[in-house]
């Protein structure tokens, strides 16, 4: 399937004027060679099989223990009278505010959520597939704090939001603006949420996330897609695919069930994740982990097709083990990858779109911790067959940090994957027969016709490794891979050139947000 | 299968005393921890499925396209009378030093090399299984330089030498001994290899490789071991795996195939390896590179059987891609693991053990480069069922170096395939049922019974990753993963202890160093 035309065109919105990513060989040429800022392949479409750990006896142990779980122990939905409802009328045993769900009532719900959908962006050559042999890559989510290019770790800014949404747009193997690339703390907490979703809209024209942190910070994000995107378009399409956190263990709150309402009745895409640091919010193995993930998503993922049948849901999985000795989140270890692993394959027996990883790591600086625990669960997580990878770019300290030196490091290794992803050319040209032909024994390859007719596509050019000699490296100034990265984000910083968007949509956007924050006092907790 | 009853008891040889390796549970648990030195699993028993790229129709155009190769282009097998007269008696068309095999007679030949066989260590509970689901980590073989603990990037000495096999001695997670873990410039070149295969004797229990950089030193590898094991018991039995490299493309030399006569004719152990920068010594691209590894594996692994039907040969790959800017290798790109990939299957197609990957990376430092670098490898060398690894811990700069710093990082990472191997545990306390029952919702997992029953084998314990507070981090001093590995192999230094060896055979190996090295002039080149 091409790529550019899986995605539906769409009509010209949000002031589009054909700046955007220009798509064909231009686009994949640019991807593959993953230097310097450029266009973007749309997304991946995975030509290579997925991983799977489990056999059929396993995962139908793991889903029989889930239904056990949600019939016999139940699933807690917080502060929501009106969830409470809608589930004792679809059926379910309401106790209290816990929810016990007769054999199959979930899966049979879930039949109406598709398992494919578009996510549109305000460029319609940005829009990306969610789901199927697609994969999206969204960057870092949430972190309080950065650790900034002159190497002071500090709260984060709405400068620094700004900053990781014009990489994220400038990054050819980003597909994804994502949604708090960092959280820009010296704006009040309630207006925040107003210019972060601004910031996606008007820094970069790839698809971001909505905010989730109120059901009516959710209102506000709907209201400006459509300014943004037009009114009925909102209606009739997917412009936001917004992270629902689930309380594990089994427990989903008022907040993020409000949020969840508002995305869902839009027709609007939720990410309905356990947050899991195993040994604490779930059981120590990963059976068990698996086991209590896809209760909690068929409890949560089923909850939006009572609010709209057909809204759109990703089952999400975040794993990570806690330290046995500390108690902190570790990632990059075995554990995580076999839950991934499972839900991913739990996932797509659900036939719903899957998340889980990213570039996640526990280490404080980008040093060899974080680039061996990011690159393992980078691996894992594109094995897996992920459909919607978030903090696959810029994330540091479990989370704590988004990083600018780990985040030019990590779109390289994007790149990478994506280059992986294509798998092997068994062309004729692939095949190579006339190379080895011409050359023969004892000779070499580097002067051939055909390596001279592949030499630009051939192999993935990294924009962060140093492959020069010894002494080449020496007289550049022994430079690490962090301070390597560290200029090129400084020099993409400089070059960042703003996607067009139409003035009177601007200036709609900027009215809108003026008049909301207008109305309401600061709060900074 | 049990890991220790898989590998036959042998009998006590080289003054064995019972003080090696203890295996059973505690080895398990040691070799879980992963921190400070101590007892190893024998080798890891993959519990999970591999990974494979290629279906049936790629891989039989592959193979077909090998068989053309052997035909029609041929093969050269450099300075060998005797080699081109055994291919002339097995039916081949020998033109000049260019052999052409009729379709089918690689194949055939290797009908009697074995899939899976047993090499023995001096210490019979360190022999290792090599072929099937097992797989071996090696360290790094060849480098002439090593980065020391003082940070400075040396020629490597015999000191360097008998340290890195001290520290591979120590690594629960390292099975092998290997081979040139560094060269010992400081050595002559024509005596280095007594020193080094003395070193792999007195200084580890573990199996281990011989030298093959000239026929006679190989014949010298083999009376040392005839010493250490016994005469009959080398005749009988492998105890030597060895790594003889096609001179790529097509090409095997007269060094390699003397090395491999002397390793074959004794009944042990070759690695036949093209040696593969793609560009350089093989086509661009993914499917022609396989093509001609195949094609030069089956050339010089049947070679093997027609100098002893069913002495044990491996089907080896080394691969890399050379950056098309400066020529030079680069590592953990994903043209190599498609390649990895591609070969794996070949090879079980084959029948035959397979090697390939480590932990390999481009950097001159042990940075975030040669993490992501080494990690990318190494996950894709496990994932496609990789049975021997060498590289697997140490190596830095394209092998040019071996890295102490480097060395303690990648067995941590060892130790996490070492564990993502044992797959999922679906026992009943492994599904975890009773706990999710116990916690139930808004609770947590932390003081259960189920969690402490399981505390200590739950999650892989890195041994060098920091998951502390930021605060607690900066307390200790705001090192880097590299800064810890230096503090550990300082550590692991000072608290080795050599296994035991029987005063009699040491001194056999000496005198038999010392008249070996009398006999000759010392020559450095």
């Amino acid at each position: 399937m091409d790529q550019e035309a899986s995605v539906e065109a769409g009509e010209e919105r949000g002031g589009r004027r054909g700046r955007g990513a220009s798509g064909g060989a231009a686009a994949r040429r640019a991807a593959r060679s993953g230097g310097g800022p450029g266009k973007s392949l749309t997304y991946i479409t995975r030509k290579v099989p997925v991983y799977e750990v489990l056999n059929e006896e396993g995962l139908a142990l793991i889903e029989a223990n889930a239904d056990t779980v949600l019939e016999e122990i139940g699933i807690e939905f917080r502060d929501d009278a009106e969830a409470l409802a809608l589930w004792k009328e679809a059926g379910a045993d309401v106790k209290g505010e816990r929810v016990h769900f007769p054999k199959g009532l979930c899966r049979s719900l879930l039949k109406t959520a598709p398992s494919i959908y578009t996510q549109h962006a305000r460029n319609p050559e940005r829009s990306v597939q969610i789901g199927g042999d697609a994969t999206v890559f969204a960057p870092v989510y949430g972190p309080p704090f950065v650790r900034d290019l002159d190497g002071n770790r500090r709260y984060a800014t709405i400068e620094d939001f700004h900053n990781f949404v014009k990489l994220a747009y400038m990054a050819p193997n980003i597909h994804h603006s994502g949604g708090t690339v960092c959280e820009p703390v010296d704006v009040p907490v309630n207006k925040r949420h107003l210019d972060m979703v601004y910031a996606h809209m008007r820094y970069s024209d790839k698809p971001f996330m909505g905010s989730v942190t109120a059901p009516e910070r959710a209102e506000d994000t709907i209201a400006m897609c459509k300014i943004l995107f037009g009114e009925d378009f909102v209606e009739q399409n997917t412009v936001l695919t917004s992270l629902i956190n689930a309380n594990s263990p089994m427990v989903f709150d008022e907040t993020m069930l409000g949020a969840l309402k508002v995305y869902a009745r839009h027709n609007q895409a939720c990410i309905v994740t356990p947050f899991i640091l195993a040994g604490a919010m779930s059981p120590v193995t990963v059976a068990g982990t698996l086991t209590q993930v896809l209760a909690e998503v068929l409890a949560g993922a089923s909850f939006t097709q009572l609010i709209r049948p057909g809204a759109p849901v990703i089952f999400g999985t975040f794993a990570s083990s806690i330290s046995m000795q500390s108690g902190a989140p570790t990632f990059g270890t075995p554990e995580p990858s076999l839950v991934s692993y499972g839900a991913a394959h739990l996932a797509r027996r659900l036939g719903l779109p899957f998340r889980t990883g990213g570039s996640l790591c526990a280490s404080k600086l980008p040093d060899a911790q974080a680039a061996y625990e990011s690159a393992n669960t980078l691996n894992s997580t594109m094995l897996a067959g992920t459909n919607f990878v978030l903090h696959s770019a810029g994330w540091l300290e479990g989370g704590l940090v988004s990083s600018y030196e780990k985040f030019m490091m990590d779109i390289d290794q994007l790149g990478m994957q994506q280059k992986f992803a294509e798998g092997v050319d068994l062309s004729e040209n692939g095949q190579a027969m006339d190379a080895i032909r011409e050359v023969g024994p004892g000779s070499h390859y580097l002067g051939c016709s055909h390596t001279q007719a592949n030499f630009q596509s051939a192999f993935y050019r990294s924009s962060i490794a140093d492959n020069n000699s010894y002494e080449q490296w020496q007289a550049e100034g022994e430079k690490r891979a962090d301070q390597r990265a560290n200029e090129l984000a400084r020099r993409w910083l400089e070059s960042y050139e703003a996607p067009y968007l139409d003035p009177a949509v601007d200036e709609a956007l900027k009215a809108f947000i003026a008049e909301k924050k207008a109305s309401m006092p600061d709060a900074f907790t």
